[in-house]
């Protein structure tokens, strides 16, 4: 018995022809990997239907289960519906039950006229529909021979809908003797040869298959193990536990989780309530934390304090103090941080002022530098770092470096140097 | 004589178990296509030394032109090079000068071991070594019989610095009888079915393939067209004036750009000032406006102002008009666009106040629920508007809107109903 194989099928030119980024494979390859089943091959094609046929006439050789998301609308470029008619050998007919659903749901549009209620129900010959609970475009499940095959929207809110709703429940079902289970976890402020340098002399303890991953926001670490469920998890839990004892507080999340979720979390938790004054991060720090469903009851304020005056106005800096040392120092930022905290009146305020380039730089004060200011009851902090990269490379190390800087406060231990 | 015919493969564990976005593909296949290149097919396989091959030997077959990105490091997932020598039939040698040359660059490095030095320098006999600016890991350019293939590591910034410093520069060189250009035409405020309502009629004018991609920030179109040179960009350039006609301001660029660049440069250009009051959008909007190079000549603040005494303190709402209409209501968005205003002394002052969700809706306010105010030197003015969509999506819509507002005031328009 074998782990069942998957292959993701993408549609659209508008993905190879580079203007879109697929965020629907990874999505898929995720929840797919959730469940155990190992993704064998990520395939993204143009709209073409004849290579979409043929690329899915290969992909029925190899895999046990073929999800294809695009192409499913009523516009001339959505073909998807057709080529896969064409690969399974399927006539294309229209699902009088779908057709009369979609006439009454979307009566109220002009748009939909009967050229397009018929493109719009039009499925290959013994699909099942899998009801789009957001879009007109309806999702499809056909079975051929041993394989399953599972057609999604391309517009990703639509593909999640019909993913959740439809898909997972039926790949629920499906038996799997072995599962294939990758867990994520996520460092930062060490580099990948340091710890390289940390864990090649654990090689030999740690149970599964070790990847590296750097990113801007630090080195992801990738764990992955194959065999029956509970093996897995235990492999797994080891695993990570070793690396964790030899990493320490670098690692922030052993479930693949972006620092602002775990140190939102920390805060809505611990009660603790913070406020954020921004110069090189423009914005960047207020936009992760307030992904974070919750966040209402600990944030206070982020102030993005662009200008000197902004500064001085907003956040209580002294104009004498930036004149003296600059915006981008260590004195400033200081005076930031505790502004913000003292005008917001939260247990901790933290701040940034730094160059992000492109422009801008000095020999003394090159692209990249960003000073950092840690407020908190007890007093204050302040620390400096170089970032290398983009304009939006170093907004987001900048970022993450100073959310982990809150993090590791709350930890009780210090921030370790920029990954 | 035909266009030239381009697969990208992209390599790593972390793409098929979806802990990585696929950023590397897009921004490969968005140069080819610059370049006139179509890309017939992007494929993303795990880090599996025979698997590579494989694809690379299918590629092989129906290209011309094939680019691999990652696993090239030294780590024990990285296999690409073995790959390829394994498909082109090629054995592994270590080049003496790109060994010398790399450890005499990372001498300082106590990770760079004989063995990790041997691993870099080693390569498929033959390839000609591209350097990597930015990374220890090179590139490398083969041809196999008439099929041009280049390496690239697979960290964004490197794979980067590898395509522009020495990829494109080769592919510059070949000789192109056809290309094939899209250029990307954003829109924001208007469905797409409404957008295809306009352009229907006009379909038999638009002499390129015109493709429709619903966004969160609006909806964007894709026009194709293939030929020598000079006829594709005649053909592209009469169809977006068509399309520019038929859409009028609701068109914010012809050229694929994001509108925060688009409306950062209409800004900067006129050397008008503008100060930010953000609540729901929670730092996005300061995000997407500092993601533009020199906006720190009219930006002057973007304030974050989550909590009620944020927005009196930091904004001077009073109190009592947040009492008396909530925070989410027309009445606060305009006294937040004032204030922000008012206390940076700009000339124009965006506010967004709303419900993200997920929780937090009621049937009066529902999530999705946002209120803008603008003001500027003839007065202030608010909307509202209701964005359908995960938290993450409200915030990107509202955010976009906002800024929409402040072009369409720019331009003398008014923006239209959300897309």
């Amino acid at each position: 018995m074998r782990s069942m194989r998957a292959i993701i099928l993408t549609i659209g030119d508008e993905l190879t022809g580079g203007h879109t980024v697929d965020t629907n494979a990874s999505y898929l390859a995720g929840r797919i990997g959730e469940l155990g089943i190992k993704v064998s091959r990520i395939e993204t094609v143009g709209d073409d239907t004849e290579v979409i046929a043929r690329q899915l006439l290969i992909a029925l050789e190899a895999a046990d289960l073929i999800l294809l998301t695009g192409g499913l609308g009523s516009t001339t470029d959505d073909i998807t519906k057709e080529a896969v008619a064409l690969a399974t050998g399927r006539k294309m007919v229209i699902d009088p039950g779908l057709r009369s659903e979609l006439e009454a749901r979307l009566k109220s549009y002009r748009t939909a006229t009967p050229a397009v209620l018929d493109s719009l129900a039009g499925i290959p010959e013994g699909s099942e529909i899998i009801q789009n609970p957001v879009g007109a475009a309806a999702g499809l499940f056909i079975k051929q021979g041993d394989a399953r095959i599972f057609v999604m929207p391309g517009v990703p809110s639509e593909m999640e809908a019909v993913f959740v709703d439809g898909v997972l429940p039926i790949l629920g079902r499906l038996p799997r003797p072995e599962i294939t289970v990758t867990r994520v976890v996520k460092t930062t402020g060490m580099s990948e040869s340091a710890i390289a340098g940390r864990l090649e002399p654990l090689i030999g303890k740690i149970q599964a298959r070790l990847g590296y991953l750097p990113r801007p926001e630090g080195v992801e670490l990738r764990l992955t193990a194959t065999g029956p469920g509970e093996t897995v998890d235990r492999l797994l839990s080891e695993s990570t536990g070793i690396i964790v004892a030899a990493l320490g507080e670098r690692v922030y999340s052993t479930k693949g989780e972006d620092i602002h979720f775990v140190l939102g979390r920390m805060l809505i938790d611990r009660g603790l309530t913070i406020a954020v004054a921004e110069s090189c991060t423009g914005g960047l720090i207020g936009h992760l934390l307030t992904q974070v469903p919750g966040i209402s009851s600990v944030l206070d304020r982020a102030v993005v304090a662009y200008s000197n005056g902004a500064k001085t106005d907003s956040l209580g800096v002294p104009a004498a103090l930036i004149e003296e040392h600059g915006a981008v120092s260590a004195e400033v930022a200081q005076a930031m941080a505790r502004g913000v905290r003292d005008r917001a009146g939260t247990d901790i305020g933290l701040s940034t002022t730094g160059i992000a380039g492109p422009g801008g730089g000095t020999q003394e004060k090159p692209v990249g530098l960003v000073h950092f200011g840690l407020a908190g009851p007890d007093g204050s902090d302040t620390s400096r770092m170089v970032f290398r990269g983009s304009r939006e490379i170093v907004k987001i190390r900048a970022a993450v470096h100073g959310l982990d800087l809150v993090r590791c406060r709350l930890l009780g231990t210090e921030a370790g140097a920029g990954g």
